[in-house]
């Protein structure tokens, strides 16, 4: 499997706090043609901490069913111990995904050493069904899967790659400095970081922006893939404000709002989680707009004759 | 319901990582007459997050049958969303539990506010099935509730209470003040701060120490009831090496293997944790002979004839 | 020199952003009577680190001039090179200071170990001309010093306690329970934590809330001395609120409005820091008037006659 | 004033101690014609928090007088007061500096809003005789200066840049593309996000590895400006293990031991810093010699006949 390229981690679309298999599927077909690599289902964007076990995996259906053939399927898995993991990766390696994108356990910090996040990790490679990415989201998870973590693991020949939201540009650069020789590949986990994790080696980016900009972002990717360095930075420019609109700044309620408002199904992300107040809607909508990223209203809909549209 | 005196998170035992109930079983029973008010199933020391949720409702089935029938029974809930919170509260009330001990969620960070965690709370307490304590665990959530989510809450009249683990005495004194009034109980969460927190009028307290020396946290307890400051701050001062040793120090291992010296069923915690390594587990027996909290050996062997000396 | 009850960390007062130590004379003289056992000058709230070299020792000069003979006056020390330390300790001891309150090097945090942070201790304590306090203030120096560097140094001859504005009570119990069998005093670093500091063992207190309300601190401490428990503990939920809103709530602007209010001579911090902007001067107004600290105004005015009165 | 290109923060060599200006007027000589464009005095590698007012004008005069005529000198200029940091630099601008580099203060954190930072900074550039750039160094100082901060200064005619210490690229791609019509120029402040700086617009570095490496850090400068980005990227990797040993890893006792492995004057950081273990030394050297940083040893020493070679 060669990872490269761009992957949306897939927001689940809820209607009255329900799973909406429909709309998700809806939105993986409408993302399909656009020049996306792949797909994560059950990503954070994806509010897989919210959802059951078994939400979980008819959303892994969904996407697996929805996605074209030619297309990557990752799913995300975050437990706090190796047996749930196992559990879940079986099922979901049943259901046809491709490959595994493992957060680390977080609860116990103080026990969570390196050495222990590194036998999590062999653990589930020595074991699972699926290739395994290692999934660094530090904002979250409270841990930082950093060099002494990650290159140790990269030799390991069923641990593919890692997705680095942490945005720490030095750790990003001395784990692909440390790993060239190994068959890993670093993708960026935002858009905000895109291009340079690009320049210094990265394979391409897992980007929440892509639910609503996946054309901009694979084009940030081609024009690097093309030597065309200024174009590349002008567009990384173009994509900061939105970027940090449906992530640090909004989080998935404001990534929900802006799918809605770019012709995708957003909507509310499940509670606790608010939706967006209305002040904060129209922020939303002016960096958009500002960003040239919401559809030309002169066109027809991009979702006529959809779901949606029969809801 | 009164909330006072002492109460241990119970530990969860394994054998060969799977749930071994007998035991648990074992030392519930053991742990029954040495004065403890009652029990927390599914606390962080019980593993709650690397629990199943088919085996979550085990061990609240095996706490309840074998807890003494005046003891209350508190059931350790951590979700990310309302609605999974909700529907696991109304099994274990079902099962008999007597109130609901409630982490926040704690992914999305940025997005749970003061408000947002407030209303998290409150919809809980508005729909489920048991009476809410709220459960503070900052070095382990990487959220702290102030005075600012858990002042409002008191008001709330199936909201009993908080368990604080933060150890902010500052804190848990204004949170203490500011709910004088109402029918609110503050538990200290760990014994390290159990007196202090008794001198500025909390409860009792909720501490994994009570795991194996529950007649010591309950004599601290007492001391304090009877105004015997001087014996309370002594006893205090004994207590707090071992504290450390099975929290902040050596985590669940340590816990676990502090139990097994002191004639309960401790093992060790499921992976990744990984078991104390053999030097930790001589400072562990040393911290708990300087402190008095190993059995007599002399004596005849608590467990004789038990579900473990049948294994 | 025996440790114990109150000490306030003495504001320093200036007008036109120029210091003035008429008006700081008459803060001390109008301190004196109240039962405290002496002063800090040059602490965290007499922003010490705003002054240059020369008005620190015009500070130190007017507060040992115009304390009473049998109080104890402490100098704040703070700086990065053990070099420059010692000159000012030197220089304050030949103006007749009776201890050194020395806060750590805190800008090269990575370098700063335990071991370096210990040593840099022995150093002073060996070289000084004067007995050394450690003063503890991880929330403005962003190092801790806990029992790891704080148990050892206190068997140094010369160095005689710890000022600990951690707040945190299971240090501060941990630090005494160690130190119990050395000429060694902990004071606790604010009021929010005075009376559990004093119930573990704690001999007194260096308190901002001093600076303006000291006869309330010197009766909560005289209440512990007494075993007045319940007395000790209503005064510490009285001076809750004011002593957050002059510490953690407003910080130094905060501490010298208020001491305006009740007063004594405070005005307007050095630039940058801000004076408090009308509303929060209400709020704090409103919370001393809750905490019955604001003078009574049917009397004359406690510096009628004064120095303040010829501005 | 145009900035461009690399600026190394240079060390303070001291001798037993106190400062050796003979050591560090050669360390500039010899540094000279590697390329730099020119040099920070007094920066957080040059000890500054540890010198007196003193010795900081006299390192200021030692860097002006050596300096090449065409070479920018920067101060490095660090004060918790208004007050104190403009009387600073206009004794700096009138031993010849060409520019302020500007330390935020830091101690009272809670009362250091953006808005008092902004203050603080406008407060300088109205009235200081020296261009101000702003210096960002959180990991140190805890105090992060963010677009909120930075991008509003940047319209103030006196302040001329901004070097970020942080690594944050995310933050780093923002400002410069929010200042991008103004006369503002972002450095960043570490050689290990030279490379990535850069290419999302970055003026050049100011980075401690120019201490002992000037010409790679140069050269990979001018890669970039050539547009040669494989060799750019590739040097960019050589240098990371080498900074990381000078910077986060070992601290300024790395730094000069690595500037003395390399033939310039580093010896020891004043006390209370310790100098780097034996142990650490040989890591040191290692990773020098693996990035080929170590000077040719069959060749003559580059300070034959210097003042070091006299001592």
């Amino acid at each position: 499997m060669q990872l490269t390229g761009i992957y949306p981690p897939l927001a689940t679309p809820f209607v009255n706090q329900e799973l909406a298999l429909d709309l998700l599927a809806e939105n993986v077909r409408n993302l399909a043609p656009t020049g996306l690599t792949g797909f994560v289902a059950l990503g954070s964007n994806g509010e897989l901490p919210a959802l059951t076990e078994a939400e979980k995996l008819l959303v892994v259906d969904t996407v697996v069913a929805n996605a074209p053939t030619d297309a990557q399927v990752f799913v995300g898995v975050s437990y706090e111990s190796t047996k749930q993991a196992l559990a879940f990766i079986s099922q979901a390696a049943e259901r046809g995904a491709h490959a595994a994108l493992v957060l680390p356990p977080s609860y116990y910090k103080s026990a969570l050493t390196p050495a222990v996040l590194r036998d999590y990790y062999v653990a589930l490679a020595d074991e699972a069904d699926l290739p395994i990415l290692i999934y660094n989201m530090p904002a979250n998870t409270g841990i930082n899967l950093g060099p002494d973590v990650a290159v140790p693991l990269a030799q390991h020949p069923c641990i593919i790659g890692l997705k680095d939201s942490s945005g720490n540009i030095v750790q990003i650069t001395e784990i692909i400095r440390q790993t060239q020789d190994e068959d890993f590949a670093v993708m960026a986990g935002s858009a905000s970081f895109l291009f340079t994790s690009l320049c210094v080696g990265a394979s391409g980016g897992v980007a929440a922006l892509a639910n609503l900009a996946p054309r901009e972002c694979v084009q940030l990717f081609e024009h690097f893939e093309r030597g065309e360095m200024d174009s590349a930075r002008e567009l990384q420019y173009r994509l900061m404000a939105p970027n940090a609109a449906v992530t640090t700044r909004f989080g998935v309620a404001g990534l929900k709002a802006a799918m809605t408002l770019c012709g995708y199904h957003g909507g509310e992300p499940r509670h606790p989680l608010a939706p967006l107040p209305p002040d904060q809607h129209e922020t939303v909508r002016s960096i958009l707009a500002e960003a040239r990223l919401l559809p030309d209203e002169t066109k027809p809909p991009a979702l006529a004759g959809s779901a949606a549209a029969k809801r």
